[in-house]
């Protein structure tokens, strides 16, 4: 693996001290509503203050997301970099890992890439519209359960209440020292926003693209179809553990023939009955864009000698070097000028 | 106010290119809580996968908090400074205007100060707890009329559905044309955090301090009160158009003697009943920390001949201005080093 990561790495050293243009960040996308007929009742807000009488009906923006950018002086990578994040998660997942060491964002920016990392619509600093008036359904909160089986910290069955009894992968590379750190970062999630997501995110590819994009899990099913609707606007897509793909395949994919595809996995997928399941659609996925023409290679880690990855590849121990093997890729795709 | 501004910018010129050590996020405090009995239930996350049975009971972080910091090469002020945002909001209100152009985290990180942004607990990344079983009560969305008339875009009864109908102030300073991107920064916000709010400002300070603390809004009432828990932590209060101030005064407000304390206000508060009260509150809480000794300053913009800024000082046409004013009183305490 290290002989790997290193012929992978960034042309030089990576920059000790980022010179840095602009850092940003706007919302985008998102539409006005209003809300009529619901009683109005009286809040406290600020101690020392008297109560205030809430009128709820009125005017609202909603389905807007977020992004957050860093442009550096001098990138040495042809188009920025957007990082989109996966489900009951936000931007987050590419910064700071839980325990505490430098992420991707950092990773990338010191390669030379402008870097954009993104909330969606209902996820973090994107906000989130009144349920179930606006967002319908309710909302999901991801439990530590769920959390450490499907993101496969340890194989299906392994998760106990108390963190000196969880039953880790022996070879894991996620921190697992730090799973209760991680789990700040849940965002609660609804599963009827899918549409607006999806639209918040063309709207960032036509305003800031084109990009190459970086994606997790079920913001994968995002950056699959935001190539497929914005095929100038999407120079790659990086899928680190796909959890889902669009639905209407086949007959479009021809578009996005110029548009390379990286399939990322991680290791034990044979532990997780879920993730068995999903990577056999996945697979199907992938065929059907090497059908179509389109460049799609595959890291798939165990098979490289690569092992103990989670689902949450960068915040495992190695994704220093995970990164250089993306970085790399890009680079063989003409995506880097160095 | 040209020249007052241009007497109190930063030493030389801002730093065109800022030369980054470290871009990094954290989350902060919080606690571990189970939830049992509730329901089971089936929901489609992804197109294409079948749905999921979600039994929502089990283990969960709560209250912690998120700052995302940007630490400088060589930065030029003693303290860090941490950039603690309103009600409704999160640390978006410092980042880019809502008009595109650059805000306050911008100005400072370019006048040399590594800078932390703060989203508290329930606001953005932070993230937020299912309610009513964890945050008490429901959560209040702002609405655009109360937003216009609290953040004295326009005075009161100014609000109109239609953007081009809007009576903002005629010498306003806030980009009115940028209101409803403005909006979409809006946060859902419960009344009923505010000790887990304070907590976690607290575990902040303990951990990354010591600060100097920008405060907007209800922000204020939290860094008043930061400063009192964790006096050795917080090296000067500037309280931006403070909304509220700590319950227990007077007896306390002796050992804080050594921070000092700027308040802010704006322009227009006669055109707005709630400021007008609320601002004869502060005058008091103002007059009780002169005295205990505790060095009081105050940037009253109107007074000073600088007029039309709305309560969203940060966000108004001439933030730079007011920034550098700010900066001035720092450097003044001796808390910048050039």
């Amino acid at each position: 693996m290290t002989s790997d990561a290193a012929q992978s790495a960034p042309a030089g050293k990576p920059d000790a001290v980022l010179r840095v243009k602009e850092i940003g960040s706007a919302h985008v996308g998102g539409r006005s509503v209003s809300l009529h007929g619901l009683p109005a009742r009286e809040i406290v807000f600020s101690p020392g203050n008297p109560p205030v009488t809430i009128d709820p009906n009125g005017d609202f923006e909603i389905e807007q997301m977020y992004v957050q950018y860093v442009r550096l002086e001098s990138p040495r990578a042809r188009y920025p970099l957007l990082l989109v994040h996966g489900g009951g998660l936000c931007g987050v997942t590419y910064e700071t890992k839980p325990d505490g060491l430098p992420g991707w964002q950092d990773w990338f920016l010191r390669a030379g890439h402008d870097v954009y990392v993104a909330d969606a619509v209902e996820r973090g600093r994107a906000s989130w519209a009144r349920s179930p008036e606006f967002f319908r359904g309710e909302p999901v909160f991801r439990t530590k359960a769920e959390a450490w089986e499907l993101f496969r910290i340890g194989p299906d069955g392994s998760w106990r209440t108390a963190a000196e009894q969880r039953q880790a992968h022996a070879d894991g590379r996620f921190p697992a020292d730090a799973f209760d750190q991680f789990m700040k970062q849940s965002i609660p999630r609804w599963s009827s926003n899918d549409a607006a997501i999806q639209a918040a995110y063309g709207e960032l590819a036509q305003r800031y693209g084109p990009f190459v994009v970086v994606a997790h899990s079920q913001g994968c099913n995002f950056a699959f179809a935001m190539a497929l609707a914005h095929p100038g606007m999407v120079k790659a897509v990086v899928a680190v553990e796909p959890s889902g793909f669009p639905d209407r395949c086949g007959h479009v994919l021809a578009q996005i023939r110029h548009v390379p595809h990286l399939f990322v996995w991680g290791d034990h997928i044979e532990t997780s009955a879920m993730w068995v399941r999903v990577r056999q659609g996945l697979d199907a996925y992938r065929d059907a864009l090497r059908d179509a023409g389109v460049v799609v290679d595959e890291l798939d880690l165990p098979a490289l000698g690569i092992c103990g990855n989670s689902h949450m590849l960068m915040m495992d121990s190695n994704s220093d070097a995970v990164a250089a093997l993306l970085h790399g890729w890009m680079a063989k795709q003409g995506l880097t000028n160095g």
